[in-house]
């Protein structure tokens, strides 16, 4: 009897999770995760010598080659399934991941003369080396009172597109020179799939500051930057920008001997990865708000309201669901904090008791930081190891504990620092509501929201709302998957649209936490705190980081030990 | 062979140490410890089921004499020597630890209808259940205008004598009724050994508001803060006060008996244990200052001019050494803090390479820590974990901890902390040279001072000062012999007074730290930062540290786990 398939691929940072799921039952029938070869190249180039120099994060494209090569033959196997049982693909990636080819979509580093080249690599979305450029185009698009400044909150990350573009200008003009195209990795894959250059809406809308009524920036914006970048739009990218929720075109035959799927196999248009998730969670409706909580954690809403919201880092047009503006906000430092804290601040009985009960680290510190009322532990911290992403968006602020004690205990700490994050997400809740966007309802995925119970109770507690968990433990793969569907269509057993896949494929929620009305209370006067610290170190004071960055970064190649 | 040694007590907070010195050579022949054997009462009275509240701090005087009965003897035998041999005793002891006692010495708390009563006990220096009755004390003197307030920079502490008969009286006027004194325990041994009361003026000067030119506060100041406390000083104190440095009396023979020493043999006045190192460590000039390091540090400073200091916690004129003004003030989590830090905020991993190399724990963290330049970690903090003594003299401040990044590490955290004691210990100087005193000479004593030379140095370097490091480890003990020395005075061998015997006996530092000119520039620029946070959390806003406090204070009960 012939399945009713549809495969979805999540490109994460370190590996490539392939999943099928059955669009009758909603059950996902296998999971294949194949890691890169190659992981983040942070130090050096394959085979090179030459030290890479700081913030860099380069990756090798062959690794995305062996995901379908190695994943989706593995994944139709595990569901006992053929190549016939697939309706359709689809697939989403971390971005800004950008990359330099030729025009037939060759990478410059398979190419002999540029393996040696830094260059010609894949620019990994965690390469930071392109600030200078990112805060020169942010200084520029406000001279220039560019509009489109407004959609990413007032400031250019760079973490985008055109920063890093303008970075191998500068540092590789015979890189530049040799590209025909710089594209998103995603939008490359889906290249290799269909033999169609096909450039997304979701990372040209949220990482390049495209916008489907008005488009690219005018080139006069560009020259202001650099002579040199006056037709990078034409001559390196293209005006063709496709929606999300369409379709990008059929499976080739070259590709079908390389998946094991079948010609013809319509492939959807690539999205950012954690956009596919909002679909998988079973969000459709304006004021319906997702976390998507990992090492860093996503904030994506969907509304019918267009505003301009200061320190939010995108709004785009159907950038997440057609029909709703789709806003994003980030924390950069969750899962990150937390394992800090227990490599670098945990002492070892904490390990002991874990390993003498058979459980995590983790659990063993639930237990202790569970048992307290909010705010027994008279500790607030800022949850800023890693910046501020939104709201402040300042990437030179840093972590602070207060309150410290004699009696303050690791569990106290621990849970300060949950509560950190929770304040944090609280806070850009709060611009939403300021901004007269309402969130009527809080959705959650990611590995911490399904394994942290003590967390997502401070959370819903935190923010007075019902949490409702993603029944997935792979909810990008699984939103990849539903655009799949969307892809195949209803005529082939798909879906006419992303919002009637929604509706119809997740499952109820894995976990509902209800806030608790006496811990809300008492995180209210945490969370006044917490804002005036935030307030204080964030908009008054922000120097007092940015010295003690700057004093750290002089010293900092005399530390004498390793990191 | 006659020797000529002089026998000194330390009584610290859970043991006596019994040193006997050859006032010929500043060797030190012999030390015996002998720890108390209750310690603190601190959870419950001995054989009593009833619990002590928050705060409580007591001790039992039998621990007191066990030292002598014990100690003194092993002391004789450990140094080969008879009592003969030994031309004088002094002691020294914390302070304020005050007790009630018949008019004949008899401790209240050795009556057997007084056994099960908590204020019959003797309260130690750290008994805190007194803060009211000092807060109270505090605005009384500033609403009167009390001249005595300025010896103290301004404010009352709740570990003196007067805030501690004040709580007996309003908690227990049955024992208040039933005491014939209140007294220093120090002095109360002194009594025991020599049959005679007799009140230091050390412990009067800087826990009781007494002065050598006007004596006590007059009675309508008593009276003001309770009718009951118009007779206090005459009723319960005395108003005869023995200048430190003389001669309390001989050793009775019942006492004699009890240690083994020489009925006549002189004993000094008491004196408060910290002050009894000053001539330990060979000071005897205006303008050298003393750093007693340990689980919180003391400064004691010699100057010949008088000063009223904001937030310095005492000046009293010949209260370290006749001829001077001595100034106290003083760091409260210091020893404690690192101890804090290692229990409870350091990985596994440095205990393992602590056990595998055989050495201390704080070993491997200062090889760590000591590699890299002052500001490498790009951290501050502040060091008020106990609160801040001096300078903001504010309890309800607590600790802070500000720029940590993912790349923060345990060597970073703990020279962080390290670095933060050194800042306090720096403003403190700042203080009193701002005030016109100047600081020409640093000496330090005590555990951290004689074993952690990272520390030392780090001192050095940010206070920009030469740092000597004394001889003995047992300053206290050895000061309180030198006292002993001059209670026998020259004719028999000693001395005629303390100068001259702090010329005399002390041998040279152990160690001597030199301020390092690049690490001083560098520590410069943090200590502006530490500059900008201790005066916004200490005085522009201090209220988010004590809205904390109160916000664990009413949750704590339900924290759930032992602290």
């Amino acid at each position: 009897m012939r399945q009713t398939l549809a495969l979805g691929i999540d490109f994460g940072s370190l590996s490539g999770r392939v999943l099928l799921v059955d669009l009758t039952s909603g059950e996902t029938r296998s999971v294949v995760t194949i890691p890169y070869n190659h992981g983040f190249l942070e130090q050096a180039l394959p085979d090179q010598a030459e030290m890479l120099p700081p913030d860099w994060a380069l990756q090798d494209p062959a690794d995305y080659l062996d995901v379908l090569r190695l994943g989706i033959p593995q994944a139709l196997a595990k569901a006992k399934a053929g190549p016939d049982d697939v309706l359709g693909i689809g697939l989403a990636f971390t971005a800004s991941t950008v990359m330099p080819v030729k025009r037939d979509g060759t990478p410059l580093s398979q190419l002999p003369g540029l393996r040696a080249n830094k260059h010609a690599y894949v620019k990994a979305w965690k390469h930071h080396a392109a600030q200078p450029e990112a805060t020169q185009i942010t200084e520029a698009a406000i001279a220039r009172g560019e509009p489109f400044l407004q959609r990413y909150g007032g400031s250019i990350s760079a973490e985008w597109l055109f920063p890093k573009i303008w970075q191998l200008l500068k540092e590789a003009p015979e890189v530049y020179e040799a590209m025909d195209r710089f594209i998103e990795a995603g939008d490359w894959v889906v290249w290799q799939l269909t033999g169609r250059e096909t450039r997304n809406s979701c990372a040209a809308g949220y990482k390049s500051f495209w916008d489907r009524r008005s488009g690219y920036p005018a080139p006069d914006f560009f020259t202001s930057l650099d002579a040199r970048l006056s037709g990078v739009v034409d001559e390196k990218l293209t005006r063709t920008v496709h929606q999300t929720g369409t379709r990008a075109g059929m499976l080739t035959p070259s590709a079908a001997r390389m998946t094991g799927l079948k010609p013809g196999t319509p492939v959807a248009v690539a999205l950012v990865d954690a956009h596919a998730a909002v679909p998988a969670c079973g969000i459709t409706e304006s004021g319906q708000l997702l976390m998507i909580m990992g090492t860093s954690t996503c904030h994506l809403l969907l509304s019918e309201t267009e505003r301009s919201i200061k320190g939010i880092c995108g709004v785009v047009e159907n950038g997440i669901m057609p029909g709703y503006f789709g806003y994003e906000a980030g924390q950069p430092c969750v899962g990150d904090l937390f394992d800090w804290f227990v490599r670098h601040a945990l002492p070892g009985s904490y390990l002991d008791r874990a390993s003498e009960q058979g459980v995590s680290v983790y659990q063993i510190l639930r237990e202790d930081a569970g048992q307290q009322k909010p705010g027994a532990h008279g500790l607030v911290a800022l949850d800023w190891w890693n910046g501020n992403r939104s709201v402040l968006d300042n990437g030179e602020l840093s972590g602070l504990l207060l309150g410290m004690t004699p009696a303050t205990r690791p569990a106290d700490l621990y849970r300060a620092l949950i509560e950190a994050t929770a304040f944090g997400t609280r806070l850009i809740l709060d611009q939403y509501t300021g901004a007269g966007l309402p969130v009527n309802a809080v959705f959650a995925c990611g590995g911490i929201a399904r394994k942290d119970p003590l967390l997502m109770q401070v959370y819903s507690d935190v923010l007075r709302k019902t949490i409702h968990v993603a029944h997935s433990d792979q909810a990008v793969a699984l939103g990849a998957a539903l655009y799949g569907a969307v892809a195949a269509g209803p005529l082939s057993g798909g879906f006419p649209d992303i919002k009637t896949a929604a509706r119809a494929v997740p499952r109820p929620p894995s976990a509902v936490y209800h806030p608790d009305a006496s811990s809300a209370d008492l995180y209210d006067r945490l969370y006044a705190e917490y804002q005036v610290l935030h307030d204080l170190f964030g908009r008054d004071m922000p120097d007092i980081m940015r010295r003690l960055k700057a004093i750290r970064l002089a010293a900092a190649s005399d530390r004498g030990y390793k990191e």
